[in-house]
């Protein structure tokens, strides 16, 4: 092979490596939303996080690739079905290489919002706005900030996804249980009832599943082997905010509750993880350090926040670690953003980093939110949203499926 | 690192991590195994996937790859004790990166075979057959298809192993299954009993290891990334035929059932997986989807029509996935073929690829059934393939082994 | 991207990708651990081993990769708070690069000593004890082999840490089952009793995973991949040792016990894998296939000498996995060396490999257990190694966490 081929070779296998280890997340996200809720509803937990893939990739590949990456203007790409526009060509990979890519992202979108509407939502409903999310909702927003949109012209950056990717999902799934209500017992007579899931070993095994993924997530992000340093580097801040986060949230819940507790420190792993997306290129690895305790120490709150406060019950947890972290990483690029072309407040960058990074986190909280509340107001009206009380006392799995998961 | 260097560098990373992909789908078999059978069993059944690997990799390395690739004539390699022939310098690999490689595809083959013998075979004949099928059956095959045999000079083509791998493991276990007869209960008074396994969750998280493996499956029987659009695109169509035949398997049974049904959805996947296997390199990506979305529907047919007309009991439903997708994947080659230098019926390639495809697949099927019938009666009446009576109702894991698998 | 940059593109690649392999060894250790104990105790083994690679993720970028790679002298490295030195130029890859593979092997040995000291141990003691390791006893005696120390000055051959990694791991979780003790009803009146574990299909997945992340720790211990051979037989002799190690213990076990054992079978294949480790770059693949049986014959009669001779409760084996045959392949070294630049005794390599490989073993060994000591008898008598009678019988999980593992 020749210089040329070579360099092509390199970064398609790089791409295609590390979209294989985003894909693997699929399985990390099914164990941790399994391993959270009860066995009743096994089954159909992880069906539903099969078929959200399994669908996106079809609806992904017909329509949303297209309008993510199409040029179109500022808002929209170009709809244009099944895609034959090459969007590789200028990144020196096959198109397929950069779509299987873009692929697998935006099935990890999807698959957030099943985690927060978990045993309770109909296997129906969930097959519709799975499909909507990765047909319009993610390259809608997605476009904006990846696909040249208003927000990547205002300079907007979200390098692997802490808003393109997480906060849509997690923003989702918030409308989702809001629209939804809690689960049966969850609060009765006032009183908040903690409903434990079935496995923590599942929910341990996924959270690894998804540690490892993420080094496809970030570093595959570069697109590209030709910044060696670079690449090493998002290992390095991936890593130290996962660490970090798990590290915060153990004290801070050994401090708040009295023993250090394994459910949420797995949340912060992920928090910090989340956190760290939409600047692992940019920052240092002390800042990706701060970054993911910051995470760590936030998911606990959060999950207060919505369980306590505002009675929204996110079995998982997908809200607190997904938007609220999504966000929170998005937005501290501004501050700690030094490197990859960019400067933040910390770092001699000023303030507009700053604005822009808020600006882009609010938008797309928006826009969201809207299209959240729209898709499961009308999907409750028509189809319908929930199961009923019987079928959910006795378990989605029997009755959805007719099949248990243990026997 | 020279152009040469490099070049042999690139690849050989390829093979080898591809390959180590591959050699992970034992554990996803392993896990789908004991996943679809009863919990009395799981030690049994996951110590066979485990030895078979083990078994494999000596046997293969002192006889099957020499078999497999030496040079000999149409229908069998020369013999060479721990082959020292150099079988990758033509591929421009180390010998020793193709032999992992081909070593992790024997392994698979004769993996599949235990799942359809599963809870009621013999520890000590399985470990003989699965060394017999490592050591020839699958060899011998494998060179008319791959190792310059009659097959590939008729043109054959099944470029990832729908039929050198699937087919050959999925006949065999057909014939396993046929000579061992059901499991006790299984067919009762002229009821069909289902007999489900014991967790759900290890079978979902097995096909999703299994996914991820054939990641390493299809692109990397590329064997090299000098055609990255070429590698790419088995990327995609692997994904796509996943993602279409769970899709169909569940409008299928859902439907024909009045329930989707997660269980043999999971197999609609890997019948997706199976079928393009043969043809990921030459179909389109749309090509891709109507293949996968073919196995998706013949996966369910094919095991009510063994479980319920034929009366094999296969507890995993490995012969309709492996045997019957393999055939048709294999025969679908020859309609949907359009690139990768060869052509199918519909893109004006002629029928003589079609009918090479139906005389390879027949060719395959008719020497793995003559070699499971005689070896699985030999063994039948020599050491014994079943286990007795009293030991199959309580379990084959304290018999056979002393060991419980969950206390 | 010219010739350079391929070359250290590839290369980094090489080592951040097999890195991640061998950070999913995290997840096998923490599956084989809370497998093969009980599920009281279950959160416990999986927060310890969550943590311990969060603790070393922090400590070892801190102060542990300044010491193991700092120039300094023959037995420390220079003292340097978050090196800044960069230890990758003279490799050809990031220094960042380096930095991840060597956490993720320091990360390794730490997490062995879980197992050892499974089911008892206080979770605050566990987060002092398992930082320590990664910070100063792991990174000293690496220095001495991998960091141009004393023993790498002498010729000391271990290429991917048999010694450097595992037996450091399993002569710590000697030392620390030692003063710790065995668990409650282990030794009871004369009798010694097995304790199962609550999943061996926990164990068996933790294998499995250990196993492929062995594909990351052998081969990506070259740092590059010029030398592709080289890379493709380390590949070859890593996956023969293990598949010897199972076959090996297979036999001893069924002829021993009367019956094949799993649970004692896979760590057949760890004593196989953890033997390789020191010669994979250097033995024939047939001389991997004798060491590797070996393994599988020394782990059980290992585990046998431990349990009732010397009473030492060892709830996973892994002192007799890592230390024992880790100890046991750094040795052979000296006998079976072929290759890579140096040769064993039975190569007409002389015995001046073999007496420095034997010195090696023997000096890390008396350096570690001096430390073990140390250590786990100033946690004893300062914040206490061991949970209450109460609190062990009842489970870790309720007491340490107020979270049971199961629901």
């Amino acid at each position: 092979m020749d210089l040329t081929g070579l360099t092509t070779g390199l970064n398609t296998f790089w791409v295609l490596m590390t979209g294989a280890l985003v894909f693997f997340m699929q399985a990390g996200f099914a164990l941790v939303e399994a391993g959270f809720t009860r066995s009743k509803n096994t089954t159909n937990i992880l069906f539903k996080n099969l078929m959200d893939f399994c669908i996106g990739t079809i609806v992904f590949w017909a329509i949303g690739y297209g309008i993510m990456f199409g040029a179109g203007n500022g808002f929209f790409g170009k709809f244009e079905l099944f895609s034959k526009t090459d969007h590789g060509a200028a990144l020196g990979i096959p198109n397929m290489a950069f779509f299987f890519f873009q692929l697998v992202f935006a099935a990890t979108a999807a698959t957030i919002v099943s985690g927060a509407m978990a045993e309770r939502t109909k296997f129906t409903s969930y097959l519709i706005y799975s499909a909507i999310i990765s047909t319009f909702i993610y390259p809608i927003s997605g476009h904006w900030i990846w696909g040249g949109g208003w927000l990547a012209q205002m300079g907007m950056h979200d390098f692997a996804g802490s808003t393109v990717v997480h906060s849509v999902g997690g923003w989702l799934a918030l409308t989702g249980a809001f629209v939804l209500g809690p689960r049966i017992g969850k609060y009765k007579n006032g009183k908040i009832n903690a409903i434990p899931g079935h496995s923590i070993t599942l929910g341990t095994l996924g959270v690894f599943i998804l540690w490892i993924g993420w080094f496809g997530f970030n570093p595959g992000s570069t697109l590209s082997l030709s910044n060696p340093e670079l690449v090493a580097n998002i290992f390095v801040t991936t890593n130290g905010a996962a660490a970090a986060g798990a590290i915060a949230t153990l004290i801070v819940t050994w401090l708040r509750y009295g023993k250090p507790g394994l459910g949420m420190t797995l949340n912060g792993v992920l928090a910090g993880l989340v956190a760290i997306t939409a600047g692992c290129d940019t920052v240092t690895p002390g800042g990706a350090i701060i970054i993911g305790a910051g995470a760590g120490i936030i998911v606990v709150f959060a999950v207060e926040l919505f369980d306590r406060i505002f009675k929204i019950d996110d079995p998982v947890g997908a809200v607190s670690v997904h938007a609220i972290n999504g966000a929170f990483g998005t937005i501290m690029v501004g501050l700690f953003a030094k490197g990859d072309g960019i400067s933040g407040l910390f770092y001699g960058g000023g303030t507009s980093l700053l604005v822009t990074q808020i600006i882009g986190v609010a938008a797309v909280a928006a826009w969201t939110i809207a299209c959240g509340l729209v898709l499961f107001y009308a999907l409750k009206h028509t189809v319908g949203l929930r199961v009923s009380k019987k079928e959910e006392e006795n378990g989605l799995d029997y009755y959805e499926h007719g099949e248990k998961a243990y026997n």
